[in-house]
């Protein structure tokens, strides 16, 4: 496949990330069909330009003429939607997806899809804490990491459109790794931060504390706010990888407590200039 | 006192805090002296319209004319510097500080001090990633919070005096809490931040992380580049509240980790919606 305007894409649930890649790939000039639950949402979609047309099920004839199929649904919602609905797919259709974790996902959906349509599975590592497609927004992407995870069941071809869409979209780095790979550095710089605010705003229900606080508490807990249902879902299916990454964090906390407990300034010294050299790749060029 | 641009105004320790503080007078009308170790420090800080002169030394003639000091040094260099300079202050001066812990300074300098001058202390929660007087700007004040700690050796209008400062350099919100309160509270919002922060980026050594990484861990990690000896300092001068303050975070995460580990969706959900009703509460205005 080449990745054309001609092409017809359809977005399957038309939410923050699904609005957004709707947004992104209409800028590009292409066609823009979406499936989404509530007609009040495909209202909005379209008086905003973000889609060319909208349905609130599954329509055969709009399943049967997308060559591009991106999911932007919950996990298992999703798994499900593929398996009663694939017998409307158009030979030769691309799937791909946003969701924050893979091994639980893409084998499911690999094994259970038809053989002349392919699935091939991407996490587009953006996001706001607000929801739906009134947020959706494309510059989201911008500056952004997006991981394309296939396996061995994937073609050489599905890979190279898949990062396509990564570059189109206007991600800044766009990259490839294993379902497993991808889902222990998910369990770390994604799961277990959510983990860390969540926890952190657990700590304490002193209401004037917003009168006492810096920057730093702002920061780490931006993304305390959360949606409960997906990101309980999405913990459940990276359990191990996660909980490996909640060890491996309290290993290190512990080492820093020790210290502290101990008046070893040295250890802590260390740890704060390994936590410095380290911290000075990430900021965003 | 009051606070008109008659008194004249010294700050001791021209880093990022005390620069800022200098800039922040300066704007309003005061005559500002410094003293800082460099005279390069003073050279640019006199050539950038932060201070009008300033020393590399405790002139006397200058600490004798000084109404109002700010102290802007770490905090054992800035205690044995009062004991240390003080017979030079002029009668009736008010001191105050920048200091990020209260309890272990605050008593040990006032129980130093000349009765016939009076030290105030406060905590503003500002700051950056980077120092020095280069780096200095008042407008990280604005939006933050500031914090006046005194003690039963306070008078009313020296606590009022401090609030003004507060206020004059243009915090979104000042106000009044003890030195055990403040050690608390900083223990949590700041410093436990920082251990954190700290934590995950001892967890990791693979520098392709980059590539992989959302904006939450940026986010949850931008402190994580620290000045090592005053962060260590200000543990150890803040030990029983910040271990406190870890130990009450590790029974949280504990509790999360052990209802993802029994697959308990429900207590992970609960956690998240006081998670983001709580946070809610914190996003600046």
């Amino acid at each position: 496949m080449m990745l054309n305007t001609n092409k017809n894409i359809l977005i399957v649930g038309l939410g923050l990330m699904g609005g957004s890649y709707a947004m992104g790939f209409k800028k590009l000039g292409f066609k823009i069909s979406a499936i989404a639950r509530r007609q009040e949402t495909i209202d909005y979609a379209i008086e905003n330009n973000i889609i060319d047309e909208g349905f609130t099920g599954p329509d055969p004839e709009v399943l049967g003429k997308a060559d591009i199929i991106v999911f932007g649904l919950y996990p298992q919602i999703f798994i499900d939607w593929i398996k009663d609905n694939q017998q409307h797919f158009k030979k030769g259709a691309l799937l791909t997806d946003v969701t924050g974790v893979k091994g639980s996902v893409v084998y499911e959906v690999q094994s259970a899809l038809r053989d002349d349509v392919e699935f091939i599975a991407a996490h587009p590592m953006a996001g706001k804490e607000v929801y739906g497609v009134e947020n959706a927004d494309d510059r989201i992407f911008h500056g952004a990491n997006y991981i394309v995870t296939p396996t061995s069941k994937n073609t050489p071809e599905a890979i190279e459109d898949c990062l396509e869409i990564g570059r189109l979209l206007g991600f800044a780095n766009v990259s490839v790794l294993t379902p497993e790979k991808h889902d222990e550095m998910i369990g770390f710089v994604s799961q277990l931060t959510h983990c860390i605010a969540v926890t952190l705003m657990n700590c304490c229900d002193d209401e004037n504390l917003k009168n006492y606080t810096g920057d730093s508490f702002r920061d780490l807990t931006r993304i305390a706010r959360i949606n409960d249902k997906m990101w309980s879902e999405l913990f459940i299916m990276n359990k191990p990888a996660l909980l490996h990454q909640m060890h491996r964090f309290e290993d290190q906390f512990d080492r820093l407590k020790a210290a502290l407990l101990n008046g070893d300034e040295q250890t802590m010294r260390e740890m704060m200039q390994i936590s410095t050299t380290r911290r000075a790749l990430f900021d965003k060029k």
